[in-house]
């Protein structure tokens, strides 16, 4: 089994646990920086290492356009690609379905798309994407799924859901195929993804199909992309009914503090999500006080670091001025100051939850931090 | 006096000194990264002092218009904004007569810019321009100066010559009135600017006329913009004619290897340049064998690092796949790692320089290293 439960919080599902892979393990709850081409936008590999982040996720579709999937399986996969030393995650590419300049069609067998570097046409199957990722060598692979839009009709989440289950399915049967002959040590994992957009039933069918199924670890997918946060917490419960708490679950998408800490409580291990670094590079830096806009006026002159109690080499160096000057400019150092300071932000917010989980005070710690957060 | 000879080479006018400053000393030859904004592009001031980089070199004009002087001096300076801890030059701002959206006409008494941001006119006298230097906090002010283009007529560079000529002498006066209460060890150092386009009797003229005032050093403007070599090199001999050997020499604008070389054998000290990140954004490698493309086809899976023998820190970790991949990409992590290693490079550049001159190797060091830069 590749995650341990380690310590379970008394009064929710929030727990600490150990998700070994082939490149080592990763102590949940994580927040995983998203590195879609392998590199977090304007933060280095060494940058992610340096402010603990265990893990990343990249996206398999976008790296077979470019560098393709030879020369990263040429050059030995995306770790050394990279040189990042910490976990990395693929996501499938089915999210790129809602990219117009990417998406062209999907029916039962797969998934269309345009290669937008050369104009040419892709069809990519459920099969043919765990190659994919099995190729770029990441540590953990998601299944190739069909993600519906929040304003979607009851009819089109329903179908997706159908043909989420049925290529997980044909996911989870290639990947097994694929490496029956690896070493259990040496292989890659595969999580499926839950859909079912914001409808108890659908989630239900969807989380209910997808546990027959034997996962490394079960993400909801659908999720943080505008619904209400009640809706958004009343899904995570509802999958949870259904997902094995064995398994790790990966909320996928989320990156707001708070809704960060209401998915751990249920039962959430594992997040992704461009918010932080996005934020940065508007001038919306994460503080243990709120969040607050670095490039507004009133700190132009301001000699104060971005967090005054946060310990990351950005804010012990750096001023707010130095900051709200260089994103004012669209200055890449700027972007960088700012996107390190708002993912060590959310390293630091994990490491907190995991000590208070395994010292008990998982639901003060979060009632304080909200308290804390909100205030602006 | 700020500067001191340290070595002569026996062979050529190349030589090791020092550049003594309020915020510290450079030994030079020196090469400053170019630091418009008080941040060079992608690359931190920490990332700045790891290299070895001694010195940048801002623009007071640019620092003018965003965050502003007001706002500069209220936080303590561009070294209390950026907090690099090097020295800080900054330029006048007279290079941005060709910058057709900031130019708008200028006569003897000083040049009429336009405010980008807010559209506001802005006439600014070199009077004005040395009292913004001043409020800015830079170590080395540089003198407000007309810079004709290579395009120019005789005619034209003759007017700019003058006019260069008179203003000289209006900003040192105003500089030494300004600073008259700060004591010596205090005080902004200020250097004068020689043009004179590619004609040898303009450029004595002008040289001439600078020298005739105490600068605490001379540049020579106006070159390393698309003239001949042989004529950039002629023009730095005939300046040299009637600069003091006593004053440290900054040829602006020069940032090529090979050009580098030269002009330190023709008895330049100073350089900047936005050559080296400029190309490492086009994926312009520099390497002891010579500039190569790591975004050509051939670098694509190579996991050679982008130069064999340099031992900064991208070399030592990253390979030319990964930068060809980024750039490819235009992720900003593929500037920050090939800015850096050509940055590093000419530090290391001048480094090897500066030993070779103290070791009595100079000549044989500059025709070994053109030698091998020139093999690609």
């Amino acid at each position: 089994m590749a995650f341990t439960v380690l310590v379970k919080d008394a009064h929710s599902l929030a727990r600490v646990g150990r998700l070994k892979t082939r490149s080592g393990s990763v102590e949940t709850p994580v927040f995983m920086p998203v590195a879609t081409k392998t590199a977090v936008k304007h933060i280095s590999p060494e940058m992610l290492e340096e402010m603990g982040a265990q893990a990343t996720i990249s996206n398999s579709f976008v790296l077979s356009l470019r560098p393709g999937a030879k020369i990263v399986k040429k050059v030995g996969g995306i770790h050394t690609l990279s040189t990042y030393t910490g976990v990395m995650f693929t996501d499938s590419g089915g999210f790129q379905m809602y990219s117009p300049s990417l998406y062209k069609g999907s029916n039962d067998l797969g998934v269309e798309f345009k290669n937008p570097y050369s104009g040419e046409r892709i069809f990519m199957t459920p099969e043919q994407n765990m190659q994919l990722q099995l190729d770029l060598g990441s540590d953990v692979a998601m299944c190739f799924d069909t993600m519906p839009l929040i304003e979607h009709s009851k009819d089109a989440v329903a179908l997706a859901v159908n043909r989420t289950s049925s290529w997980a399915r044909r996911c989870k049967e290639t990947h097994d195929t694929l490496q029956k002959k690896v070493s259990k040590g040496k292989r890659q994992l595969l999580f499926g993804i839950v859909q079912g957009g914001v409808h108890d039933d659908l989630r239900r069918i969807s989380a209910g199909a997808l546990t027959e199924l034997d996962f490394d670890g079960f993400a909801i997918g659908g999720l943080a992309l505008g619904e209400a946060k009640e809706e958004e917490y009343r899904m995570i419960e509802v999958c949870q009914e259904y997902l094995p708490r064995n398994k790790p679950v990966y909320l996928m998408g989320a990156g707001n503090p708070i809704e960060l800490l209401e998915a751990i409580e249920r039962g959430c291990d594992i997040f992704d999500s461009r918010f932080p670094t996005m934020n940065a590079r508007h001038g919306n830096i994460f503080s243990w006080k709120g969040k607050y806009i670095v490039t507004n006026a009133e700190h132009k002159a301001s000699l104060k670091p971005l967090d005054e109690s946060c310990d990351c080499s950005v804010c012990k160096r750096y001023s707010r001025a130095y900051v709200c000057h260089l994103i004012r400019n669209e200055e890449g150092v700027g972007y960088q100051l700012a996107s390190y300071h708002n993912l060590y932000f959310l390293q630091e917010l994990m490491r907190r939850v995991r000590k208070a989980i395994k010292v008990g005070t998982f639901g003060k710690f979060k009632k304080t931090f909200i308290k804390n957060y909100s205030k602006k």
